[in-house]
């Protein structure tokens, strides 16, 4: 049985984009429905980076019910280690604000209940397949849900923010045009169970390659090591794994314990050629992909709905288009900027399999003049802890 | 007829650096011989960059007899133009400090005029062929003179200032070992006479590749566009050029004059594996080469023989070798942030014949984080205005 259902802007993606747009849309009076194609079990479960940028944090926290100032925990600088010393960027003293360290999946979590408990129109196993009418004025959203029962969503305004394989980018762009860069190595992640080895985390360049010392929670540690892209997660042992990360963190010892998962990220930055085009717009991983070492992936998402909720406000509630028609540029600027910074530290930090010693001894004065310069460390504590909104 | 003179430091090069190391050594009180092969007015005609630092211009200013302040100028900042739009980099405002532009061979008229005033023993077309006893105590330079008389001095300490072709290298390093790194683009140079086309330096990024737009004196200019290392500096027709030039500067009409110069500069980074072995040190040129794009190349000679100078004074008058022992990785410190700076304004500004469209948007995504934010401003005007001797 198929049905049909009316209203403002449809939003495919209940993952942070989509659900914080259509809280700041409820906000400003402004009906939504979202669907997604996984359960509510599903998308609570998505263990993603947790790095947020302090207007991130700020925004979650306005949020009816939102832990972020609780579970989450405020991280006012990390360590540059190179050359066998660590060097602190401290973000407040350098930027005026920090970051929080709050794992995805409870943004989610708090997201979800707060969206359901205002009467959002979420509708969980929905699948969509195409944008119809994509170049008219009222723009439906093509889905099927888990028992095979069609759903078509007709909107003022369809939003996209349904990640990487997005169905509505693909109505937008007529196929996956965009931008691409793909990196020559990956990271090797585990999650283990062992207190921090480190109050703030570490970014450490050593000979052998990159890692970086993360945490998860007070009792889970979040580690990575550079590797390669082909590399198999289940091939080294524990024991290796702890030998390879302990060597590119020369004076710290490792807290260990037991590793309960492991993972090969591979690493691609992608920015998609058209965020919208007409009453169609993508946000999030839907247009726009970076590699984890600027901690940006979330960040960007939230910025990019941020923006776009205001230009649909001025379009919806006051007929003004102008908003719109400057949204993908202003979304854009930031979008590359953080592209920019994403490459920048993971070029600074990763061994590149094909650099030549003169790239080695480049790369560490290139640290080196970040570290000994304080406008050197600002300028990389204010992109780390994000821009402001604007 | 063959003849030998001893003396405390033998100096083989008679550009800047071998030129000012002998001053600072003749103000210690220390004695030193220069050779270099080439003739005084070839060596006053050697036409090279002149973009000096703050540093770099009051040591040349506190030798008698300098013009530095007086052909010299002062330039308060830099333009950073792409994108359609040009950026001031305040360099008094940002770093406390400017550049001035000072023309080499005005600089080497200078020195050599207060040097030979001063009594310095200087001996022009006489070619060093090899140091002997190189790991001695009193190793000696063997040279020969345009007439095929041969010389050689004896010395408690060899420098050599001998420039990319270095005969003191060889010494040291039994080859010329070293770090490299090739550019994929040349720097097309012209000198035209016609006034500035603007007060400061433009370092413009544009689609088709960079531009430089300098100036040599109030009447003539020197600019230069990035081009295809294999370029011949013959083919292009004049008003090829100045149309190359203007699309690549765009907003800026160009004063367009008689072009009397023209040539093809390549690009290629270099540092030497070893400075100083025993009593040899290697300096300027015949340590390190750097792309022009951050106007390093004369400051980092002057840097290393500022340092060297200190060292000797507590070897040579005070028998004291821990600054000697300690100098080649302080000058190795500076060397590679200065390796970086240049790299990094290198590809920043110019655009790489394999670059692809995320490339390109990185770019000006990195171009956009710098100028908009004052820490980065800063952290660029610093290297570029250069670090204190320290």
């Amino acid at each position: 049985m198929n049905s049909t259902v009316r209203t403002q802007v449809a939003i495919v993606g209940a993952g942070p984009a989509g659900l914080i747009l259509s809280h700041l849309l409820a906000a400003a009076g402004i009906d939504s429905v979202v669907i997604d194609q996984r359960s509510r079990d599903e998308i609570e479960q998505t263990i993603r980076a947790g790095i947020l940028e302090q207007s991130t944090i700020d925004l979650l926290a306005s949020i009816p019910g939102s832990r972020a100032h609780t579970v989450g925990l405020r991280h006012d600088g990390i360590e540059l280690r190179f050359d066998g010393a660590g060097h602190r960027i401290d973000f407040p003293g350098l930027a005026g604000r920090s970051v929080w360290l709050f794992p995805q999946h409870e943004a989610l979590r708090d997201l979800l209940a707060a969206r359901i408990g205002a009467g959002q129109d979420i509708r969980f196993g929905v699948t969509a397949t195409a944008v119809e009418d994509a170049s008219g004025a009222r723009p439906r959203v093509v889905a099927v849900d888990d028992a095979g029962a069609g759903l078509e969503i007709e909107a003022d305004f369809v939003v996209g923010a349904d990640g990487s394989h997005s169905v509505v980018r693909r109505a937008i762009s007529g196929s996956h045009d965009g931008y691409f860069r793909e990196y020559p190595f990956a990271w090797f992640g585990i999650l283990c169970e062992a207190p921090p080895s480190a109050d703030e985390l570490i970014y450490s360049n050593s000979p052998d390659g990159f890692a970086l010392i993360s945490q998860r929670s007070p009792t889970v540690q979040r580690m990575y090591f550079q590797c390669d892209p082909t590399d198999d997660a289940q091939a080294p042992s524990d024991a290796e794994i702890w030998d390879t990360l302990q060597k590119r963190v020369p004076g710290t010892t490792l807290n260990e314990g037991s590793i309960f998962q492991r993972d090969v990220l591979r690493f691609r930055s992608f920015v998609a050629r058209t965020l919208r085009q007409g009453r169609l717009a993508i946000v999030g991983d839907a247009a726009h992909t970076v590699p984890p070492t600027g901690a940006k992936g979330m960040n960007l998402a939230v910025a990019d709905v941020v923006l776009l909720a205001r230009a649909l406000e001025a379009l919806l509630l006051r007929s003004d288009e102008g908003p719109l028609d400057g949204w993908a540029e202003a979304a854009l600027d930031r979008i590359w900027k953080a592209q920019h910074f994403s490459w920048w530290m993971t070029s600074m930090l990763h061994v590149a399999p094909d650099a030549t010693d003169f790239d080695r001894h480049r790369q560490l004065g290139e640290l080196r003049s970040v570290v000994e310069s304080e406008a050197g460390r600002t300028y990389l504590a204010e992109a780390y802890t994000g821009w402001p909104f604007g």
